[in-house]
């Protein structure tokens, strides 16, 4: 064995048994949050309700939907077969960045095999193009996020979560002749709460800085059609560029942005992981048509979803379990200890089949271990109930901190 | 309008036309290579004959690969709904993991939501983990693969493409004691040509590398079951990883590496692409492992793959057309000018209904565009007498070099 590979050996030794092993979830179409579960180790099924699927409104289960992929699986076939500038571009990708323009009201959309690259890709132009660009991004951006911003090469600010007033501080320091672009989020992934976007609007405004909000957490969810937190709130329109994935309230897979002509143009001249990919499957894209489709015109999904985040939010409170915020439908419920974390994932799965994957470091900081809950649209309000009941139980059982209601991380 | 979003207005009016228009292609389920066509502003579709998919082998119309699919969507609904870590690991993406390791016989295998982020993501770690790797690159490596070596960090010594001589003198004035790492593709991308793989593996062997082989271009088309080139020659053996992707030879979506338990297990535990990402819909990884299963069996794709692409290559030499390569099904005809590429690939779309896209910079230098030609398993023997056919008329008309047979670029 020659030197490189010695330290992974030497590593995946030291790490042992900490290596993540991924819980195989069957989800049942037309059964979520119904599932059934196996570890990689077991041989046998158990039935589950899933707490923690990004499929927030079920349209992954949605007959509009999955007719939609079937038939272009029969049209078209299983794959795009080509990148989107060679033999990769069918029809449907246009209809559907087209639509995702109209839903936030911009020129132009264009449309990644993921929203990471999404992120990423259009990113690393947005930010690394303009020379001399210098961006503001809040401290708990994702990943994705962190990581086009870095491959953008651009300079960067940070500011503290959801806080105007640094944001303005950063804003008046800078030289006001350098172009300037704020990035942040609606929703926030591991903490649930929304930014104040107004102000943040409003300072981009008197700043003279592009703005880039992330609403992948939002999208299909919230607002007019589904539009998300900004479209709700009336300032779309102020916000230079909406991303969002086609992933979680859409039900289906891909990432997006959406904003004015020449900078959607720019990004599809230039973002290295937009040129030279696969495109997205055709079945993908109607799938994902469908939905964006279906959740414009339809409120229920959206009214069931808010149903059950308030139920849970009352619920939770009145048991004195604390979780993060109750400003949207992500219920990120503070354990604060990684060993404990995994302990109350392990007892609520094996004892009450319910399923919370526990959100240890490196996606939150360590000390603010999570069980990141999220009720669908699909809960029944006695699976919100039974799931608070259990999550009851298992803070009696493992002498878990109550305090009840919302706690600041 | 601010000073970041001038820059991007003023960029598109200065490159005005020059703006890449996608062709939208309407590929037929079951009549592969022929698809409708239409461009973004005209409204009539229109008959043709792709000659620049990479579904090389037609599995994206294989019957089984589409049941496959169809079935996972009604079992299992449009989308994962997570992350691999939370909630996004259906049995199916073990299965496959498992039949890739299988098929590359490697100790494990992980899959990505594309190929690029699968050299992104992979390499990032595989080159950036272990302390002071040295990495060595062929010139002419995709750019998924420029980036996962450019975002881990690490050291790089580019070496002249294929050339055996320049690498092992990089190799030999490198320190002895440095973990190394050699990344190469068997077949590249826009020339066609393979690797000297067994050279390679030796030098590899002799100075302690460990080595990257991408196989984009080669698995499911060659080698036994499909494992690739470096399987054909009896030396996967000699390979660490092997990268390969699910959107062309197996007629998908997503890309993967197989290799040591311990490296994978590192990709698994730390890459971002990976980690932060909704892994692919359980029915586009059905339809990937029903076409991998079924081309470790079957040799006729193979086959017909093989006899199109030495047809292609005697058509070609016969008319003195030139091509950068004979070594695998990739016919690259060089026509060496920016302008003139784009001519006669508007030619022969508007005159012959042959589609074959031409490659312009930056995907290769200035002044080595091409029309990258890829028969396919599917294509007829008269598709193939035609498109030769065609090139030649187009070759007369706009007065392009002749030289006949393969020319080094």
């Amino acid at each position: 064995m020659n030197q490189h590979l010695e330290f992974f050996s030497r590593e995946m030794t030291e790490f042992g048994a900490q290596w993540r092993e991924f819980l195989e979830v069957g989800r049942r179409a037309g059964k979520f949050p119904s599932a059934v579960a196996r570890r990689s180790l077991e041989d046998t099924d158990r039935d589950i309700n899933v707490w923690c699927s990004n499929d927030y409104l079920g349209m992954g289960q949605n007959p509009a939907v999955m007719e939609a992929v079937k038939e272009a699986v029969d049209a078209f076939g299983a794959g795009a077969g080509g990148s989107r500038n060679i033999s990769g571009t069918n029809h449907l990708h246009v209809l559907l960045e087209k639509e995702l323009a109209a839903l936030h009201g911009k020129e132009a959309a264009v449309i990644f095999p993921s929203g990471y690259t999404a992120n990423d890709g259009s990113l690393s132009v947005i930010a690394g193009r303009a020379p001399d660009t210098l961006v503001f991004s809040d401290e708990l951006n994702h990943a994705s996020i962190i990581d086009g911003l870095r491959h953008s090469g651009a300079d960067k600010r940070i500011f503290r979560h959801n806080d105007v007033a640094h944001l303005e501080e950063l804003l008046a320091a800078a030289d006001p002749d350098r172009p300037k672009l704020i990035v942040l989020e609606s929703v926030y992934s591991m903490s649930g709460d929304v930014a104040p976007l107004a102000e943040m609007a409003e300072l981009a405004e008197r700043f003279g800085a592009t703005t880039f909000l992330d609403e992948v957490h939002a999208v299909g969810m919230y607002g007019p059609e589904g539009a998300g937190i900004a479209a709700r709130e009336g300032i779309a329109d102020d916000f230079t560029v909406i991303m969002g994935t086609l992933a979680k309230g859409f039900g289906t897979s891909g990432g997006y942005i959406a904003g004015p002509a020449a900078l959607v143009e720019s990004v599809r001249g230039f973002s290295r992981p937009f040129i030279f990919t696969t495109s997205l499957p055709p079945a993908t894209v109607a799938g994902a048509l469908a939905a964006v489709r279906h959740l414009r015109s339809s409120e229920e999904e959206r009214r069931r979803l808010a149903e059950n985040a308030r139920l849970l939010h009352r619920l939770l409170t009145e048991r004195g379990i604390p979780f993060l915020s109750s400003e949207s439908h992500i219920v990120s419920v503070l354990v604060g200890d990684d060993e404990r974390c995994r302990a109350a994932c392990a007892l609520l799965l094996d004892r009450y089949g319910v399923y919370v994957q526990s959100i240890n470091a490196p996606s939150v900081r360590a000390g603010q271990e999570i069980l990141r809950a999220t009720p669908s649209a699909t809960h029944t309000t006695a699976d919100v109930e039974k799931f608070a009941d259990a999550l009851d139980d298992v803070w009696q059982e493992l002498e878990l901190p109550r305090g009840g209601g919302v706690r600041e991380a």
